[in-house]
């Protein structure tokens, strides 16, 4: 290939992912991974790939960011890229170049044939059809996503948020201890203080300080892996805490948002604690809203097991554009 | 009159207020507030209403109330009243009876051409035409609805919520006593635990017992204005105490809704402390969010004066309702 029809990429505040769309299809190919640390710019990066698979030009490049995408430079919130629109453009001779943000990608890739299934947490079955959609991704950081669908044309919408800014919500006064220490130097806690990568980490950091000698320095999945083989406890109880805020602050979402069709939860994060949701009464606290519990309960949840989800997003970002490209002239 | 075109009713939690519109227009006259206390039903406190104002039928009643309004028994959400729509319809000689959601008819009225104008509690100006805009109503109970308008037919629609029953949003040690204070028996504190006239009494008993001697007992109307009046000091801290956690919580919506085109609070307790809010840091508790404080800064935030607004938001309700009907046959 030398001419791409489309390119799509999820830029996260870690990693970011890239892959080839043919004119025909919606099939994602020469799929490739990027640590962002290794380039200076989303730029170079993207000349890397376009090198690596022989593609000189592109009709369009569709890329969800984990940032505010409106104006023409969009800035990554948890990552000091910030990417300009017309630069990009002419730098990698592409056309067209949409962004969306991450969560509305996810969102988006909902109403994506080739998307994996959804995985029940709960046993509802299916959520009411064509009704709203919350999607909650955990990873480098925090947010959530409301997904509404036109009743008549089924085009799905996506809900802008910030919801990993939101007030860490807590309760005890254990979590005003671990509050107190995420919020250190800072002045605030917020939900993604806890409810990201970064955030298991300062918990188990905080469990292990707390329970015996300092713990040793692991990172984010292998304080997961060690929790869900039930390994190291002060990992086991770092992710239990994890969920338990999780579930808290999915249920107030709930409550804002009144997803009828779903919540699905979304991010490495989310999928690399999935196993241990049953164990710790994550429903549980997800329903404890006092006298809507009864509501709580008819809320399904799902999990997205598919992390290239957000890239299913960006293609149905792309067709969308051109739709309304198309209508409009 | 004898036959009225519309009846419209605002059933809060603690009064219930009714009003009649004529075909023509859409002026309220025979505007009266009723105690729901006073009632064994809602159809008992019509049936009065009906009788005083001489009105022995009516083509429809356009309902705003605080509750779950979409099955056909309506369950006030903080009165024990249910009202069964057809059983409503047959006692009032009504043909059609709808309901909608208190917060909904509030974010309806902003349609409304005869709504009072909105008292701007920021210097942004209007908020951007079109843009969604969030209603927060503070009263009996607490409760937001986003408002988006159709970019062509800028038809209103309002979206459900049940942000009262959201966790209550703390940060502090003294916060998390206040907590434990308002959870006592409930083993949780939801927002509306502490954003409501019986949460601002609550609060006011909590400083009472905290800085003195047991405060006297009084109402929350009694309370506000003490505050509003700089007299009791324990009646300043609680209203500055529930203005904070409301400031903060306010914040996290408008991080969950975006709502560009502005903030607007309504309901009694909101009117009631409005004069406040520029001496006990409000804006700076509403924008303290990490790094979105620009963002925050960007929200412009407005008090709804009018407490006939849920009114008006009944009669945009009905006419809507009416074209929809229309368009269908």
């Amino acid at each position: 290939v030398t001419h791409a029809y489309l390119i799509v990429g999820d830029i996260g505040g870690t990693n970011t992912r890239l892959a080839v769309v043919g004119s025909s299809g919606d099939g994602l190919s020469e799929s490739r991974r990027f640590h962002n640390a290794d380039f200076g710019s989303f730029g170079q990066l993207l000349s890397k790939y376009l090198a690596d698979i022989q593609v000189s030009s592109a009709a369009a490049i569709s890329l969800a960011v984990a940032g505010v995408t409106s104006g023409r430079v969009v800035q990554l919130t948890n990552h000091p890229w910030s990417i300009d629109r017309d630069e990009l453009s002419k730098a990698a001779n592409v056309s067209n170049v949409l962004f969306t943000n991450d969560l509305q990608a996810l969102g988006l890739s909902l109403a994506h044939a080739r998307s994996a299934p959804a995985v029940p947490l709960t046993d509802h079955g299916a959520g009411q059809n064509l009704a709203p959609r919350l999607v909650i991704g955990v990873g480098t950081g925090f947010n959530a996503a409301l997904v509404t669908q036109d009743s008549e044309s089924e085009r799905p919408m996506v809900n802008a948020a910030e919801c990993g800014h939101m007030t860490l919500a807590i309760e005890t006064a254990q979590e005003l201890r671990l509050r107190d220490f995420l919020a250190r130097g800072r002045g605030r806690a917020s939900v993604e203080r806890a409810l990201s990568g970064a955030g298991l980490v300062e918990i188990y950091q905080w469990v292990a300080g707390d329970i015996g000698p300092a713990g040793v320095e692991l990172t984010g999945p292998e304080i997961a892996q060690q929790a869900v083989s039930n390994g190291d406890p002060a990992c086991r109880e770092a992710a239990a805490i994890l969920l338990k805020l999780l579930a808290r602050t999915a249920g107030d979402l709930a409550l804002a948002f009144l997803p009828r069709g779903g919540i699905y939860f979304a991010g490495s994060v989310a999928r690399a604690l999935a196993p241990l949701i049953p164990s710790v009464g994550f429903l549980d606290e997800f329903v404890a809203k006092g006298r809507q519990t009864e509501l709580m309960r008819s809320f399904p949840l799902f999990l997205m097991p598919d992390d290239s989800a957000a890239l299913l997003g960006c293609v149905v970002h792309a067709h969308d554009q051109v739709k309304h490209m198309e209508q409009a002239t």
